[in-house]
């Protein structure tokens, strides 16, 4: 392919499998072959249109690469959600698991030199977590329960750990995410399918509860768990989507005497520049698991099917 | 009584009937005299402790009472959430529909000389409507919904005028409170009683909904309309009690693809001083309805009850 | 001309002589024809590409036209400042005074119905303002002072009191501009040039100074006041730029135990949305001044420099 | 003594040397008797009245001491900033420099049990530091500077490290507080007796500059540098007070040009319980320096002078 205006060549190294991938390849979300997969990507530039400036981007550079695009122009973008971008062309567009992209400028981010390209593959990640973060938000000292210890709930513990976060408490049932959360600053972590979680939450917290609780678990039954978990004036951060469809109930004098707020995260615009800027501050060398060539892309995605691992990655060249 | 130290003597010039105040004489609240009842009062200085010199206070002011008190030392308090005060004898100790009141110089406010004592009962009202709109909080040009127009919901329409909201709609089924909303500055009112909520909402919002409800009526068959009027990025705000303690269901689906929030008012600490500040900028007088003579006390709390009055007021002295 | 790739077509109606505008037509910046001037224009759509879709212009709409360009693609753009864009090719684009403009769709936005094309033209002033009251911030109950009732300082006037600014106060020589502040809803107006400043502020305020105090003057003999009159924990707000390119002295012991901030504002991105929804919030109407046909606009511009007027007009066609 | 009405008595184990507290003994602060001295102290719980239950203190627990008092009914206490309590006689009641202390139960905080007595005289000094922190505040990925490492200074980039900061640059001259510096965190230090300041920071920014600068050297020639290194849209943070009391000459032209934001720090009120409750987030016990008998107290005073110990300690029993 030739770069167009504004856009960028850029060989893939690695491709890590996201979460939505495996939706991707069903009826779920139909768009068939391999080369729209992937959504995760570093690599290292090899071509820029002479109009690719705006940055100072260079042949060689190692870059990892922004699927979000936006159309600037519609009504949620000009009101600074582009998140929410009503030009729906613009989810998906960029394959990454894949040899080449070639893609906008605006798109591709140089990664600092500590950073492996490997651990690039991360950085969708964190920009996808930041937001649980921010909305959550945390005050010095504010005491801290996560549950679910996935690729993004690492990184939420992570970020967390990095604002002020204390008493960080994880609910995980497998039990190497447990040991990866006690490595990146957990104080304590929760085994659900052994521990009563609510017994131990309480018990950690002096039967205050937890200022912040985010739960990326995926799990509906947790959610009930949640508020009861809560301490006054806390908020509760619904970080997961559940495939289910599930409806929660709740129950309003909970609500009101703990003056709680449940804020649901769907994302926010502009997240890679600041992503790539605290990458060193985080440990993603643990987080890395197997790698597959190209070719057994399939075999990666089950392989992150088994949430075995904090990260699966595709060698793309 | 005699004023101890840094306490303040307060002839009662008024007292309106607040929310709370039915519940006092049921069995709901057992304090069973006509002298505990009281919370929204207005009043003149007539003597005061030689210690009681924080504010300049003097014989002679006119003052409004300020109800809350707070040990000061409590996990809660120490934490700058005095509404949660964890002593319990601090709640409703002061009987404010009476002659007289000896109360600390700390809960004893001068009001505005442009304020009548009459308006001044509001004061407490308009400090429980502030956390509605500092726990939305409101961005330049935020469109906004109330449901109920009650005497804090009118306050906080008012608020809301004053903190940048447009398309304000306010849902009320009494005529005459959806002519005061009118007055105060909402653009659209809606009669539940006679008309689509939901169909009116989407329509005056071209089909967006609301970047900020709040959930005033304490009617619980209103919360679930919330949910559907929210605006992408929107916040409810539950500002009710309900009294029959019910559990709302919640369609996790469109909190998250709404990236909605949903946040409970208790109550925040000091609101006082800040409320006193800004009765000038609102219309008060328009809300003041019947008076009744103290010793017509249980009339004017049977009029409260007849939801046909912004503010029903008991002449003290 | 013809309308490009997701462009608009807009007859203009009305341009504002802006605060730029003088220095365009003067060596300061040499862009030397009538045709380059104006950036604050209102107008109708008289064509539109096939792809201007985002936002359901269409032929006929009354709209407001922003001048605001960036790249989207730069470090500064990416940063959410886009107000900052680093590519300087975007700066002043578009002539507005004029008969035609040619636009991208991002710049073009309905007006409401309430709405004249004349009062139209002061949306861009209303955007920014905006960033005055959201940089100070406002709390309820603050008290506000603000120096310079031009254009922008009046429309900031009437934001304060739309975030629950009290004891409002504007300097301001011009004794038109005064009335105009205190029909804006000013509770207190200081002529400096016959009042001395800080002992009436000290007055007005008991003593304590303001919370919030907003330089708007674009007199430097201003500032040294503005520490003076502010209050502990307050803010000032530098909205000026000063053509005599001041250096102003601040004395740290003042700065230290007043907690005072001190903060400037150039401008924030994506205003337009927002100020377009404030506009039937504000007294627009009463701003009004004089108005000129196109070819008069050497006119238009020394009646504005007379800085007798809030706003004065080009009629465009 | 005995303990009077909610006061709880303290053996005092250890209480450091403040920066306040060469002043006191100097004719600069005149209270004479060391026994007036100290204001950082550590220790354990003798005895309580009886009323001094409000948050479950019990005798033998282990305690850090909160030296502020506030009178709670002042304008500024009620307005939530009773760091300008408006009653002198609160300051330095307290002398910790003492073999026990009387003092109200509000101002006793339980210590976690990993936290060493040496360690918890820092609490005070946490408090301190968190309001530089949150009155800059702190995005994910804000690039920080630091100038002076002194006790406050380091803890203020503990902290700062806690916030997502990156490229932590710290401008200190002795050696022995860089090193401790890049133990806790920093990214960068800078000597400023060998190395040009300026020329290093823009190198590390590459030209863009620091996105929050918190000037904590108390070396006034300092002030100038943090406004050439601030980036677009930053916070300079003066969280100082100098001597020699300095007047700054700020250019309003770079003020406006890069949007920026000056702000000094006084405190906060009630930063002691989130202060006890981040310090395990905390490495202190390697700014614990050497330690003097309270008989030697004179000595430690002298130590504390040299500036070469982060935390000079004296043993009161």
């Amino acid at each position: 392919g030739k770069v167009g205006h504004e856009e960028v060549k850029v060989r893939i190294a690695y491709c890590g499998v996201g979460g939505l991938d495996p939706y991707i390849i069903t009826s779920e979300i139909p768009l068939g072959t391999p080369w729209r997969l992937g959504y995760q990507a570093s690599g290292v530039i090899e071509e820029l249109d002479k109009a690719a400036t705006a940055r100072g981007l260079k042949v060689g550079d190692r870059v990892a690469l922004d699927q979000h695009r936006f159309c600037g122009s519609c009504y949620n973008c000009m009101h600074d959600r582009q998140n929410f971008c009503e030009d729906s062309s613009n989810s998906f567009q960029d394959a990454m698991m894949a040899e080449y992209n070639i893609i906008p400028q605006r798109q591709v981010w140089k990664i600092p030199d500590s950073i492996s390209l490997e651990e690039a593959t991360l950085t969708e990640n964190v920009g996808a977590a930041m937001p649980a973060i921010e909305l959550a938000p945390f005050k010095i000292g504010d005491s801290f329960m996560l549950l679910g210890a996935g690729t993004c709930g690492l990184l939420i513990l992570q970020l967390a750990k990095l604002h002020g976060a204390t008493k960080i408490t994880v609910v995980e049932p497998v039990e190497a995410k447990r040991k990866l959360a006690l490595k990146f600053g957990a104080d304590y972590v929760i085994d659900p399918k052994n521990q009563d979680v609510i017994k131990e939450a309480m018990r950690l917290t002096s039967n205050r509860g937890y200022d912040r609780v985010i739960e990326g678990s995926g799990d509906s039954k947790m959610f009930p768990l949640c508020i009861e978990m809560l301490a006054q004036c806390g908020r509760i951060v619904v970080y997961s989507i559940y495939p289910e469809h599930p409806t929660f109930n709740i129950d309003m004098d909970k609500l009101f005497f703990k003056e709680a707020g449940i804020q649901a995260v769907f994302g926010q615009p502009n997240l890679f520049p600041r992503a790539v800027d605290i990458l060193p501050k985080l440990d993603l060398k643990s987080m890395l698991g197997p790698v597959y060539p190209l070719e057994r892309w399939k075999d990666a995605i089950e392989a992150h099917k088994t949430m075995e691992y904090a990260r699966v990655l595709v060698k793309c060249t």
